[in-house]
Formats: C-alpha cells, sequence, structure tokens
C-alpha cells in the first residue's frame, strides 16, 4: 500500500490519512470510509495492524476517493518524536569527501519542524549561501521498540519514502561548534513524500535505483545497495540508545554528487527546482524560492 | 502559577495537566476542573491565554485538589517537537574545559523520547561508562513563533524549570563523528520539573541560584547571571533557524563543575543520587539504577 498524509483544497488546515487508489483515480480518505480512524498519520501507525488492515478494506471498498485534483499531499508523517540522520551512510559519498568508511553509523538530527511536503518550496534562508541537496531512502517506524535486534528490525518498519536532507553547509561544517544541527534544520530543510509506501509493497528495498535532479540535471545517480549499513542495522543501532516510537523518521544518509564537494562547488539558488527519486517509491519535487 | 503534568497512582498512562496549590495541599487537576482541557501540557500551552486563565480560575476555585500522596509528577512537558540544548553557555563552564567563550550560541538537541520526570530514576546505559551530570535552566515556548525579535522575546515563553543535560561523555566527544546528539539522547537523560513556573511568577529568571547536588555533596553551585546568552537572545537565535511551537524545551545550559573535568573525572555510578537545584524554580531529584 502507498500511505499518503493529504489535505483538501480550500481547508488547508486540516490533517487526512489516506492510501493511493491502485489504479491511480486518487487517495481514499480513510476517516471517511472509518470515522474512528485518527487524523494523523502517527495516529494511524499507532493502531499498528487495526489501522492497516482498516487501510486495505478502504482500499478494496473502492470507496471515499478523492480525485488528485481535489487535494494537496503533505509529507506522510509529520510531527515525529524524532527525526534521525545518518552522516557518511554511502561509499562513494565518504570517497568524494576523502572521509574514512565509518564502522559504526554517524547519527545527527534535524527538528522534526523542518518537515515539508513532497510538492512544497525550500525556503532559501538569508542567514546562508550554501544550501545543498541531498537524496535519500528514508523510513517511518510503525512499532514501538528499545534495544530491537537486526534480525527482527524489519517488523519494526511501517515503510519507506524519499527525502531531501537539504542542508547549509556553512552552518553545518564551519559554524555551531561543528554541531550539524542548526545547517540540516531550517524550516523546510526535510521534503519527504510522496507516500509511504508499506514494505510488504517493495520487492528489496536495499536494491533500488536513487536520483537527484536540479533543474532537470541529474547530480546523484546511485543505488541503495551503496549502504553501508542499511535499514536492519540503523535501527538496531539507534534502539540501543533511544526507544523508537511509531513515527519516527530515519533518513539514511545520501549518495555522491552534492555540490559542496563538486569542483567548482554549486549550491541551490531561488528558482531552482530539485527531484529526488527512489524507483518503486516515488519522487518528490521541490522548488526554492 | 506552578503548572505541572501528572498521573494519578494506579492510573500511570494517563497524563493530566495540573497547577500546585498555593498552599502546597496538593495539585488542582484542570480537566476535572473544566473537562475542555487538553490531556497534555504541549495541547494547554497551544491553548494561549485561554488555558492561563483556566488555570488561573481553578486555582482561585479552591477545588479538584489532588493531594501529593495520590499521584506521580511526570515532566511538566512531554512529546515537544524539539528539546534545543545550548553548549558552553556558562563563562567559568568553558574555562574548565579550556575552551573559547562562543561569539554565537552553540546549539544541539536531544529526542524527546530522552525527557523523563522530575523523581524518576536515570537509567545508566549499558554502551556507556563516563555519564556525567549538568544542571541547567529550562524554559519551555509559550506561542508559535519566527524570526522572533530579542525585545519580544519573553513573551513568547510559557515558564521556566530544571533540568538535568545528563550525558555520556565517550559518545558526546570520542565517537559519533563528533557529534553530541547520542551522548546526549539515551533514554532517561533529560530529567525535567518539577513544575513549569510561568514567567510573571519569577522576579528575575537571570538572577537565581542554581546547584547540582550528587549524593549530597554540592558539585555545581553558580547563578543564571553567569549565563553567556540568556532567554531572549536564545530564542531569537534559534528562531531564525526553525519555528518554535508550544512546548518546545530549551535547556540553557550548565554552569562549571561537571564529573568529566575534574581531576581525576568523576562519573555516574549506580545508587548515586543527583539533585539539581534552581532557586525559585524547586529541585529534581533522581537516582541512578
Amino acid at each position: 500500500m502507498r500511505l499518503v498524509q493529504f489535505c483538501r483544497k480550500g481547508n488547508e488546515g486540516e490533517i487526512r490519512v489516506g492510501v493511493e487508489h491502485e489504479q491511480g483515480h486518487g487517495v481514499i480518505d480513510l476517516k471517511a470510509f472509518d470515522p474512528s480512524m485518527p487524523p494523523t498519520m502517527r495516529g494511524f501507525l499507532e493502531l499498528g495492524q487495526k489501522g492497516m488492515d482498516c487501510a486495505q478494506r478502504a482500499l478494496s471498498s473502492d470507496q471515499c476517493i478523492v480525485p488528485h485534483s481535489d487535494i494537496r499531499l503533505l509529507s506522510p508523517v509529520t510531527g515525529p518524536d524524532k527525526v534521525v540522520c545518518v552522516g557518511m551512510n554511502y561509499k562513494d559519498h565518504c570517497l568524494e569527501q576523502n572521509a574514512p568508511i565509518p564502522t559504526e553509523p554517524i547519527i545527527f538530527s534535524k527538528f522534526p519542524s523542518a518537515i515539508t511536503g513532497p510538492y512544497d518550496d525550500i525556503m532559501l534562508p538569508n542567514k546562508t549561501q550554501k544550501v545543498d541537496w541531498e537524496v535519500e531512502l528514508a523510513f517511518v517506524i510503525g512499532q514501538k521498540g528499545k534495544h530491537i535486534k537486526e534480525e527482527e528490525a524489519l517488523s519494526y518498519v511501517a515503510g519507506f519514502t524519499v527525502a531531501n536532507d537539504v542542508s547549509a553547509r556553512d552552518w553545518q561544517m564551519e559554524k555551531n561548534g561543528k554541531q550539524w544541527l542548526l545547517g540540516k534544520t531550517f524550516d523546510t530543510f526535510c521534503p519527504l513524500g510522496p507516500a509511504l509506501v508499506t514494505t510488504a509493497a517493495l520487492k528489496d528495498v536495499h536494491h533500488l535505483g536513487v536520483r537527484c535532479l536540479v533543474n532537470g540535471g541529474v547530480v546523484q545517480d546511485s543505488n541503495t545497495n551503496q549502504l553501508i549499513f542499511k535499514t536492519e542495522k540503523l535501527i538496531a543501532w539507534v534502539s540501543q540508545f533511544a526507544t523508537l516510537y511509531p513515527g519516527d523518521v530515519f533518513l539514511t544518509g545520501t549518495p555522491p554528487g552534492v555540490g559542496v564537494f563538486r569542483k567548482p562547488p554549486v549550491f541551490l539558488k531561488r528558482g531552482d527546482v530539485v527531484e529526488c527519486q527512489i524507483d518503486e517509491i516515488g519522487s518528490i519535487r521541490n522548488t526554492v524560492v
């Protein structure tokens, strides 16, 4: 299934959870199908299998379909407890910056307030001149857990989505005592979407083409089979530190081709269109304003 | 006013918002006083002045008082969008680690999942041998804002509380690519409380004694007048990066006297009792287990 969050045009304040109709006719409004369904994806995921069963019934019913023209897609998750990010998790990306290949995952974070929708604008802040793109495979936790074993980790995942880990390189690398947080967490620096694709709907999430295009030109082109630490390892690792909750988002790291390591470096400017694509999951497209 | 979150003994799953009775007779259960009140502090703060007015009426009514013996106090805020932390924000604390005094705030974070109650246990993880204390003045945002001016910043604060920024020094300083996050965000590494003391109830929050005691012995003893970047500056600074939301927690940094810079270094062990005190706000006491 492809789960989404959306709002109806003209009622932008109200988040709804939906599931994409399989023939592309629109989105099935889960709360219209079953009024007991919660209004947000986080609430939906907290229901566990009960929520998934309801979404499956809604999908089979062919009822409560809202056409795409009537809605605006939001990030499939908003307001999680955490946005966990992984640094230097593609071998080639380590090589392009002359960094050693890590033997343990390097974990940093964004504030949830940075999350924005799959087709929303990326707002270029006045405080930075070095805003960069980073296409990433993201996954969302579906079940609370601590000290999760690698062998069981995939059962804690609700699904996968596409992320752009937008990064202000000056604030990430040169300022703030070299703590990456501020450079990573400007508002709109975490576009996510277009859908949360449930694990069962993907054949092999660690064998998918992943690309970033800026103004139509390919700048990153890799495959999730190049990930150093894969989904299972990341869940096992982070859950040794912190309890994971339904809705928690993990950004798994970016492949080579970011702007800051180009010669000369390239950064995003107003009017640029950044598209992040992952095979079988989808693509997000954000204009820099 | 002194706002709290609590649960009734025997009903630990249900969070309630309360206000401390002024004669210390107990806590007034806001939802019992007015069933339209939301169940969490974050929801309460989102009501703005309407919520504060209700708490004031409840306090004057002398009704719905629950004795302290019937409740367990929780952190006054849980599940915020962000826990913003400030590094090296006391001059003496910079000097004790031979670090330059910062000219801009150094911002890092904990995951909200690290928050625990004012008298809850600090769980010593197996993954670290270097767990340290850090008493800190904390404040909580009461109103959504972006690009907030210093002159207006205090009106965005709901109130103040006491924090212990518990830190695993090995993970903070030696591992994880020198990103502090993991060392700061183990479960239970953010005790908060005992109450959210509203701004109006404090004469001068930047002139309060702040102390940490380990097993009754004073290890940190300073005053919030030693803060390099004060509340107003921190709000103005961080809101240039990220939108602030009601419930967001700021930990303003710790004074000198932490264990890692002692000669020889001292770290917490099972059975230790850590008490963090701030004049007029209160004290939190957590046992290491």
